[in-house]
């Protein structure tokens, strides 16, 4: 253990080596090792990367789940406080999802025919959205996003898109990037880069920043925008309805399509995305992660007009078809609403902000609470921010915490749970107090410090 | 019933209207009307499109599935013997692969750790295909077929693409079809609308035909092609060694990237890909369908230099790191192995192909039989084909059977159960075979003649 009390050089280094021998027995960064050799990216998702949280340290990998809790590859156990990417907000293995999750693995899940449970679902969905007319589904957030983006173009007929927000990887995404490499950084993750993305695709798509108006109407008049996409909630911002009601009434004005991407920000605030609480109408949304309760789908949601032009697109996939998506789906949204479980979502992110807050005042630390209440973040107002997410991840894991600076709630987020983690991570914000005023922070991490991730999620 | 000897008009309509009359309470054609008012484009699949099989009538929705047996949503059982479109080699709900995926379920399919699942697959999979050095994951054939494509311009650094064969729903595909909207009629489906891709695509993608090399070296001469990417047995002609090793060679020659897509034909013929079986080795080779025996997961596989250049290339999803795809795949892979199911597949499709070509024998109808053994169709040398295979459809479900032209065999369409099947086909040969003659096909049609599916299934 680290001592805020430096007894010397000696033990510091008596601990590190300690822990050096400990991480060679440790299965999940030795596996991640051999993983970058045999996947491209190592592993399937940005923000599950172990060089986004603690490099060479991180566990890297799980063997189980429950509520709240993960066991890592050497069966060691950790309360997640983290939970990327947001995807089970009921927690994971919810019993409900998954008694129907097994009951139609064991039924089949996919066949010659189709399953009646993507007709079950639309209808569901719909009666949520009553300005929305059709869905179609995927099965990840980026097929979503190209799915919507070819619908507003068979609708608008015009390829030029405003975007505000991150959509996905996809070639009509990353081709704002191809312009200037350093293009969408505002917008997400640093030095995207657009290799392998046709440069024909150059200046189609046009990216401009939150709660600016100004930079949205100078695109539309230097371009012929067909549709503007945009996340309702985005970087860490807190959704701005007068913005959000002007974008919408500039479109409708415009005749231009507009895509509300609630993939993030869906049920977590309310039953369905943030648009409907501001009472917005936009032509397109598309939901994921929470949607499936940990199970893979996502929706897209359109008006009759849109929706109806698109009937000519060929759109089509065979594991489109697997009734898993569905069946997980209908069974989420019935527990969500049994739970209310976004209130539970709302209460719990509040009172982690709260704690959070008094954490930093306890220390006397400047820090930035950022992100809708449910998915919440703090970062040092200081140089050594990201030093300091790494310390986080690495002290906490030593106390039995998958933890850094941002947290997706889940239900099981109660009061008590997180009382227990404030109270471990005060030892934390008292070193990083220590270490603004005299320490050397290099010194006190095992491995090199974090990347940032996704700035929206202010790392 | 229909009879071959026609006792009058009174009796077919009498038919007809009973036909009428108990179609009006089957809930499959009934939900399906309601799922074209609220889905787009009715379904996910335009495989499963009913109208593609017998628009009306067809059971369209199924609620289980065992072996190759489904039921539909009024509980009536039929063999499958059509198993669109071959994801599930081993019959619907392979217990191996049932039992691990429903301990994934119990053990959480997602968490804030990657699952080391995937490293294991990709072991698996790199040892059977020793020129593979990498590998990435998706969860549709689309976007595995978008993500190949993003390597290889990645590494080609040019965007020109030469094709053949069918790939997907995606912009840069479709985009084929920009400059003349019956481009890729020969290569795959008749009107695929462009509708909604981006216009800037327009001549960066250029279908050749299987078989055809001239055309091939025609295309590379007029573009700066910087990859080719084509099925390895494509629209019912059998694998072409010749062929295929001609445009290998040709593709280093030039520094073209080589992408072979066995989404479609890959674990059907051997333990792997069909490129396996003729000694080749592309720079990519992508797998889906039958890999996880109708669980979502698809593989794009790459040599160490296309790999090390898409690194750069940001590739990433939340649903790609679902555990579930992973587990199916690996037990999957042990479930083929162990029981040697491609062999068993080829012994079936042959023993099908036997029967048909008996059948076609005995009332001599002139029908033609392609695609590899365990891919297999037939159709009608008559300008009645698709009322035909209609009817077949029409008289067969009646019987017990999902069947039409074509089918994807799986381990269980065994001798016994073909030969049962082909009792029940025989009556309806040999209807058609008067109907060549004599008959008015139409009359014997209780709703339309089907549409058409892929031209490369022959329908």
């Amino acid at each position: 253990m680290l001592r805020i009390q430096e007894n010397g050089k000696c033990q510091y280094q008596n601990t590190k080596m300690k822990i050096k021998r400990k991480n060679k027995k440790a299965k999940g960064p030795n596996l991640y090792k051999k993983a970058k050799k045999i996947i491209l990216g190592g592993n399937m998702l940005f923000s599950k990367k172990p060089e986004i949280w603690l490099p060479n340290y991180w566990p890297t990998y799980f063997s189980k789940a429950s509520n709240t809790t993960v066991w890592d590859l050497d069966n060691k156990k950790y309360i997640d406080m983290i939970c990327a990417v947001g995807q089970s907000t009921l927690g994971y293995t919810n019993k409900k999802v998954e008694r129907a999750v097994i009951n139609n693995v064991k039924k089949s899940n996919m066949t010659t025919l189709n399953c009646s449970e993507e007709v079950e679902l639309s209808k569901k969905l719909l009666s949520i959205h009553p300005w929305a007319k059709k869905i179609k589904y995927a099965r990840s957030g980026g097929e979503a996003n190209a799915m919507a983006i070819r619908i507003a173009r068979s609708a608008s007929k015009k390829e030029h898109i405003a975007i505000c927000g991150y959509h996905g990887w996809h070639d009509w995404y990353l081709s704002a990037n191809l312009k200037d490499n350093k293009k969408l950084n505002q917008y997400l993750l640093e030095g995207l880069n657009p290799v392998g993305v046709p440069k024909s695709l150059r200046n189609t798509v046009h990216p401009f920043r939150y709660n600016n108006f100004q930079e949205l109407k100078r695109i539309v008049k230097k371009y012929d925008i067909g549709t503007i996409k945009m996340e309702v909630t985005s970087r860490g911002k807190l959704p701005d309805r007068t913005f959000l009601r002007k974008v919408q009434n500039f479109a409708r004005q415009k005749k231009i399509i507009l895509i509300f991407d609630e993939c993030t920000s869906g049920f977590r605030r309310n039953f369905g995305g943030l648009h409907l609480l501001f009472k917005l109408k936009p032509d397109i949304v598309m939901y994921g992660k929470a949607l499936g309760n940990g199970f893979a789908i996502t929706a897209v949601l359109g008006n009759q007009k849109v929706m109806a032009a698109a009937e000519r697109s060929f759109i089509s996939s065979t594991f489109w078809t697997e009734r898993l998506g569905y069946v997980a789906a209908i069974n989420t949204l019935k527990e969500m609403k049994r739970m209310r479980s976004w209130k539970i979502l709302i209460k719990n992110g509040k009172y982690i902000n709260k704690c959070w807050k008094n954490l930093a005042k306890k220390y006397n630390l400047n820090i930035k609470i950022e992100g809708i209440e449910s998915i919440t973040s703090f970062r040092f107002l200081s140089k050594f921010n990201l030093e300091y997410k790494t310390l986080i991840a690495q002290e906490m894991l030593k106390k039995g915490y998958l933890a850094s600076n941002l947290i997706y709630i889940n239900i099981f987020h109660n009061k008590k749970l997180i009382d227990n983690y404030i109270k471990k991570l005060d030892p934390v914000f008292k070193k990083i107090k220590f270490l603004e005023n005299n320490g050397n922070i290099s010194k006190y991490l095992k491995g090199p410090k974090c990347q940032s991730t996704f700035s929206r999620l202010n790392n």
